[in-house]
C-alpha cells in the first residue's frame, strides 16, 4: 500500500489515515485510487468488523487537487475525458463505503470541504472535532459542487445543502450535527479516542448481522415504504435464520452473553 | 376485543391501550393480529376522528416477542415460514396505520424499542413523557432491526438512525423530538393529558378533509414533485367540492363557526 | 408589469415584492399569474444573478384568496374546473422557483400560511424575520393545505409537516429554523439588510455555475443515489469545461481574484 494512506489495526477495527497533510490531503486521482483499493481490501478480509477514516495535519480534506485538475486541460479534448472520469472515479469510491460489510466512520479533526465534505457526509457515521469545519465551497472558485451535493443532500435539510453549496460559506461541527451531517461532536483531545469507542461498540456486535442490516438499510432507503418492506422483511429473515443469532436471542432469554464464533470482544476492548 | 388491547372512548376519540405490561407490551403475534385488528375496525366505525396509541406499564413496547420467535425454531423449516409471516404481518400493521382516515398518535410513556419504535415512528404523531426512551437495539442480541429502520429512516436523519441500528444505543425524549421521531414532549404527569389535548384539536376539524388530506399526504411522499403535485392537486379539488368545505370557507369569510353537520365539538371539549 | 408585484433592482439583484398587503398578500389568481410572468421575465434577463421575493404589509401571504374562491363556485360545475386551474398554476409557480438559473430567497417579514407558507418552502432559500409565523392552517376552514403539504414534507421532516397540517398550529421563526424550513432568522429591523447581503455574496459567484449547479441539485434529489451520481457527474464535467471556471481555478492557484467577465462585483457591494 502506498504511503498515501496509513492503516493501524486495533483488533477488529481497521483505523485508515489519509497521509497527504502537505496538500490537506487532497482526494487526488492517486488519493480516490488508493482509499478505494485500501477500502476494497479490507471490506474483504475477514477480521475487519468496523473501519475508521482519519487524516494527518490540519484538514480532514480539501477535496479535489485543483493543480492536477488544471493540468488535464493541455490534454486534447481539454480535460473533458480526464475530468470525466476523475468524478466517476470519486463518485464510485462514496459510492463503495455505503456497499462494505463494515461501518464506516469518519474521524473528522479538521477542515473537510468540496469532495472532503461528500467523503464524511458518505460515511455510515462521522464523530468531529470541535474544531473541524465544513462547506462545500468549489462556487467560490466557480465550480459548483454538484457531486457532493449527492451525499449531502441526502444526509440534511435540502434548504440547509443549497445554502452551503450556493454560498460556499462552512459550518462549525455542532452544526453539522444539528444538521445531521455528523453523529457526534467531541473535544480535540478526545476524538481519536472517542471514534474509538464508538467503533469498539459496534465492533461488539455480531458482525454477519452488522453487515446484512447495513446492506439492507441502504437498499430500502431506495424503494418506496412498501417495497421497502418487503426487502427488510426479507432481510430479517435471514438474519433469524443465522445460527449465532438463535444463539444471541437464547442467550438472552438466558441472561448470559452469547457465545459467539466469531467474536472477540476481549480484542476490541 | 382480547384484553390485549384496552379501548376507552372520548366523544370522538379512541384511546387504545396496549395491556401487556408483563412482557413490556411485546408485539406478538396476537398483539399484532389484535392491534391491527382494533384499528381496522374503529377506522370504520362512523364516530372516531383520532386514534391515540398509549401502553400500559413501564414500557410503551419492547418489540417482537423473542421467546415466542424462538419457539418457532422447533418447526419443520427451522421457523423461517414463521419468521416471515410475523416480519409481513408487523410491516401490515405499521403500513396500515398511514391508510387510516383517522390521524394516529403514540401516546408513549417507557421505553420504545425495537419494532415498538418502529410503531411510534410508524404513527402519524407522537407525544413522549420526558421518561421516554427510544432505540433500535435488536442488533445487541444479534438481530439487526431492518424493518423498523424503514419507518425510522424516514422519519429521522440517516445518519441518526444508522447509529441507533449498529450501536443499539437509546435516546431520551428530547432528542428524540430534536431528530423528528416525536412532535412534543411533556411532564410525565401530564401525557395523557396533553396528548389528549393533541386529539382534541384534531377532531375539531373537518374529519372528512382530515381523512382526505391524510390519504393525500402520504401518496404525495411517494413521488416525485410534479407527480406529488398532481395527486396533491387533485385532493385539493376533490376536497373544494365537499358542501362542508364551502361551509367552511363561508364562515370564515363571513366570521362566523362553521356549522359542520358531523361536528361534535361539545363532545370533543 | 401590474403593480400587484413591485420590482426593484440593485445590480444583479432583483427585489420583488408582493404589493397587495390589503388582502394579506393573497395568492390570487392575478397574484400567481403575475408573480410567474415576472419570475419568467427575470429568469431570461441578462442580468440578474439573483432573486428576493419580498413582501408588503404585516402578512408575507396568507395564502389562496378565499373570496375568489368562493365565487367560483357560482360556475355550472360548482366551481370544479376553476378550483383545478388555480391549484395548477400555484402548483407550476412554486415548481417554476426551482427550474430559475438563479436562486431564489424568500424574505419574510410576517406571517406566511397555506400557499404562502408553501411559498416559502418553494424558495431555494429562505431569511425570516423574528416575527415571522409559518403554518398551513387551511384545515381551520375545511380545506386540507394539500399542495402546500408538497412543498413542506420536502423541506422539514414528515412528522412535523403532519402535525402542522392537521392542526393548523403557527410555528415562530425560530422553530421554522430548527425544522429547516428558513435558513436564517434575523431582527425585524435587519431583514431587508441581511437577506441582501446573503444575496450580494451568492451574487459574487460565477453565475453559469451558480445556474448549471441550482438545475443539478434539484435533478438529482429526484433519483436514487446511482443515477444521482451519474447526472451531478456530467454537471461536474459540464461545469469544469466553462472557460471561466478554467480562470477561477488558475486565479485560485494563483492567490489572485479571478477575472469573469461577467462579473461586476462593485455592483453587487
Amino acid at each position: 500500500m502506498s504511503d498515501l494512506i496509513l492503516r493501524d489495526d486495533t483488533g477488529p477495527i481497521v483505523r485508515l489515515v489519509l497521509n497527504s497533510p502537505q496538500n490537506f490531503n487532497a482526494l487526488s486521482a492517486e488519493m480516490i485510487a488508493t482509499l478505494y483499493t485500501t477500502l476494497a481490501t479490507v471490506a474483504n478480509e475477514e477480521g475487519p468488523r468496523v473501519i475508521i477514516i482519519a487524516a494527518e495535519g490540519k484538514a480532514f480534506s480539501a477535496g479535489h487537487d485543483l493543480r492536477q485538475m488544471q493540468a488535464a486541460r493541455a490534454n486534447i479534448d481539454g480535460g473533458r475525458a480526464g475530468f470525466a472520469a476523475l468524478f466517476e472515479g470519486c463518485s464510485q469510491l462514496m459510492q463503495l463505503i455505503s456497499t462494505l460489510p463494515q461501518p464506516v466512520i469518519a474521524e473528522v479533526q479538521g477542515i473537510a470541504t468540496a469532495a472532503g465534505c461528500q467523503l464524511v457526509a458518505s460515511c455510515d457515521l462521522a464523530v468531529a472535532s470541535e474544531k473541524a469545519r465544513f462547506g462545500v465551497n468549489g462556487i467560490d472558485v466557480g465550480l459548483f459542487c454538484a457531486t457532493p451535493a449527492v451525499a449531502l443532500s441526502r444526509a440534511i435539510p435540502r434548504k440547509a445543502a443549497f445554502e452551503l453549496l450556493v454560498t460556499g460559506d462552512f459550518i462549525s461541527a455542532v452544526e453539522a450535527q444539528r444538521l445531521g451531517l455528523v453523529n457526534r461532536v467531541v473535544a480535540p483531545d478526545s476524538l481519536a479516542s472517542e471514534t474509538m469507542s464508538l467503533a469498539r461498540k459496534i465492533a461488539q456486535k455480531l458482525p454477519s448481522a452488522i453487515a446484512m442490516g447495513k446492506r439492507g438499510f441502504y437498499e430500502q432507503l431506495a424503494h418506496d415504504t412498501a417495497d421497502a418492506y418487503e426487502a427488510a422483511g426479507d432481510t430479517m429473515v435471514a438474519n433469524m435464520m443465522l445460527s449465532d443469532t438463535n444463539e444471541g436471542l437464547n442467550a438472552f432469554l438466558e441472561k448470559r452473553r452469547p457465545s459467539w464464533d466469531a467474536t472477540e470482544p476481549e480484542a476490541a476492548e
